[in-house]
């Protein structure tokens, strides 16, 4: 993969310019693309920008407005579609100094009917989704940096399936505004790079808070709370694994390790998410569905067929839990430093058929709590399998600064 | 001005039909609209939908996406732009059965800058802002129905500056998605009408919540929180002769009057608009104001221009005070029935170069709490002046049975 601290190291040492960097993307997209089939649209030339990430080729997941490239949303409705405008996280990308090296592939309005994109480790696997193009064009090492979205798991799980660090910050910490909804209440953006340290610089950049680019944290003496979230059923063997390992390398570091069942309040709130969503993509999606119903793939049409039966009664009482549950997540993530908790499943499907599940990352989809992931470890069938690293709404720099902390553990092999 | 209750029931009982209904609103819009100026766009012909607001002519704010009509955001920036797709409140009006009427003049981005719309009840007075053109529409009687979006007083202001009803909802019970964002925090979408009655049962329809077409409330026994926002400043004379006239109507009823001042937590909250407001429009507009800066108006340029100094510290701190304030805000609310204030500082300014001021809206906006106006009195220069009705979150019914029992009073001119 593409490091984007050393992209920036080599680039500001006069060891290579912003422009060469950028080539080095076009050289390796042009590599492997045909291969991984990561992006849905791109430019005619990569033009460095000025600003603290010039050099960095990102990818934008093809849900994201742009005004000099077509938004297709993963859907032939979308056939052409060009937006006036750059969505406002593009426009912080630009600005920071970053160039959009395309759009990336997403499943069609970022639900869960594959995209075209293979995951780099093994072609007939799944890179998960949503965000699928955006992790695997990373983890092809065809760019150092690509933004994605979270409504279920949509940036934690492909991150975690194609061996990429990923962020999903706190909801609204990056800016929706021109993203396609479909659940506005869960919508999250968030990033992916080869490493934390990588996905902490960006942030800083991308969002004008320079502490999101944090030191790592030693994990000596920090208190981890170790939940398995049994609310959503029972892990696979490899991610089981990466939990086991994730304990072994914390407490061999110092760690205390802190075993965490939650509130009910909270495995009421991830039951929530169903509800919630349904009734929110029903309307997000209410012209598409009405006018485009075929057009829509099979899995997000039954998915619309089956939502639009949701109450306005059934839409409370979700938001009502969805308040409970974050008021028992103060409580919960007030006892420990971070949590950590599986990432995905497991190993990405072995197929590309099926983007896997979410069910471990919903809950904090709408908690609204920030997320982080890092490479951990390969599964039984090779491919990766990781943990994820949660806080309390806010925390972000803290996620990034614990996930580092693990990343120079990761690093060392210890 | 034209009834929606009294429209529906005339078609209901075959004294008239959909279609004709809506050639009486085609027919009031030709005659009044070279005067008014109330729309950016219009269809070819008004054709009836089917569904309980089948034969209702409805007018959209130019903010609001819509796949076949232009949506021009009132600026230049986006003339001819054509969206692909109904915004999912344009497809709630519709699958109610609704006919859009046209698309109303915005302020540009709905900010300050006005927009050429005139006060029906006087050429030379402002209509209010930004939902100028919907509020002067409804009010020329040209159209029994419009909607609206509030940031700061963009429905409740215009709304009284043209002497009509309508509510501003709970934050997010009417989607925002295809609504131009100004301040994802804040934006609201409102309905406007020629009364409390026309507003609720509309509401009913579109938000598929038959409690908000609720009956009339007595207001005798009512505990009626009397609250003068000192925090915003002092009120015209003609606004404060109409919570004078609302204590009079009230007491006469048999309401209890509560006088209200409130915790200090919302006059900090009242502050916090500004710097919410400006952290998310900086970023909101980046695209429009960084490669069209010269086609925005003067008043949204200037504001721009500073709105970008505020750091992320400075919103958090706002973001902070908008939860203190919510938290405050259901003590205030739960002691009494209702909250009445000012709907705005006093009659329309006598000036088409400012659209009044959203001081007396704003706080509101802010805790996502539901209001709505009614006409109550005309002031001294002949323009309505009124009072608006405010209930804890998610009681939108109850403020709209409010206004109705208050309408009844004023109707009988008691």
């Amino acid at each position: 993969m593409q490091s984007l601290r050393e992209i920036l190291s080599r680039i500001e040492s006069g060891k290579t310019t912003a422009a060469d960097a950028l080539a080095f993307s076009a050289a390796r997209i042009a590599e492997r693309e045909p291969q991984v089939q990561a992006f849905a649209s791109r430019p005619d030339a990569l033009l460095p920008g000025t600003g603290p990430l010039a050099g960095i080729a990102c990818g934008v997941k093809d849900i994201i407005e742009t005004a000099d490239l077509p938004t297709r949303m993963g859907s032939p409705i979308y056939d052409g579609w060009q937006p006036r405008a750059d969505a406002p996280i593009v426009m912080a990308l630009k600005a920071a100094g970053a160039t959009v090296a395309g759009k990336t592939h997403t499943t069609a309005f970022a639900f869960l009917d594959p995209a075209p994109t293979r995951n780099p480790h093994d072609a007939t696997a799944s890179p998960g989704g949503s965000s699928a193009g955006s992790a695997a064009a990373v983890a092809a090492g065809m760019i150092p940096l690509a933004l994605g979205t979270q409504t279920g798991g949509s940036v934690i799980r492909p991150a975690a399936y194609c061996g990429v660090a990923a962020i999903k910050p706190s909801y609204a910490l990056l800016p929706t505004v021109g993203v396609k909804p479909f659940s506005w209440s869960l919508d999250t953006l968030g990033l992916m790079a080869a490493s934390a340290d990588d996905v902490g610089l960006a942030l800083a950049a991308i969002s004008g808070r320079p502490d999101m680019d944090a030191s790592a944290a030693s994990l000596s003496g920090l208190r981890i709370g170790i939940h398995h979230q049994a609310y959503a059923g029972a892990p696979e063997p490899a991610s089981a694994a990466a939990l086991q390992r994730f304990q072994e390398l914390a407490a061999g570091a110092g760690a205390v390790l802190v075993p965490l069942e939650g509130a009910a309040a909270l495995a009421e709130a991830f039951r929530a998410h169903g509800p919630l969503q349904d009734y929110e993509a029903t309307q997000a999606l209410a012209w598409e569905y009405a006018h485009h119903r075929d057009l829509l793939p099979p899995k997000l049409r039954a998915y619309l067929d089956a939502a639009g039966a949701t109450t306005p009664e059934q839409y409370d009482e979700a938001r009502r839990q969805s308040r409970r549950g974050r008021d028992a997540a103060r409580g919960f993530f007030s006892e420990v430093d971070v949590v950590v908790s599986y990432a995905a499943p497991g190993e990405a499907p072995d197929t590309l058929g099926s983007t896997g599940d979410s069910r471990f990352n919903r809950l904090w989809t709408l908690l609204g709590v920030p997320c982080a992931t890092i490479p951990l470890m390969r599964g039984p069938r090779g491919l990766p399998a990781t943990i994820q690293i949660i806080a309390g709404f806010g925390n972000d720099n803290h996620v990034i600064a614990v996930a580092k902390g693990l990343e120079k553990l990761v690093e060392a092999g210890v």
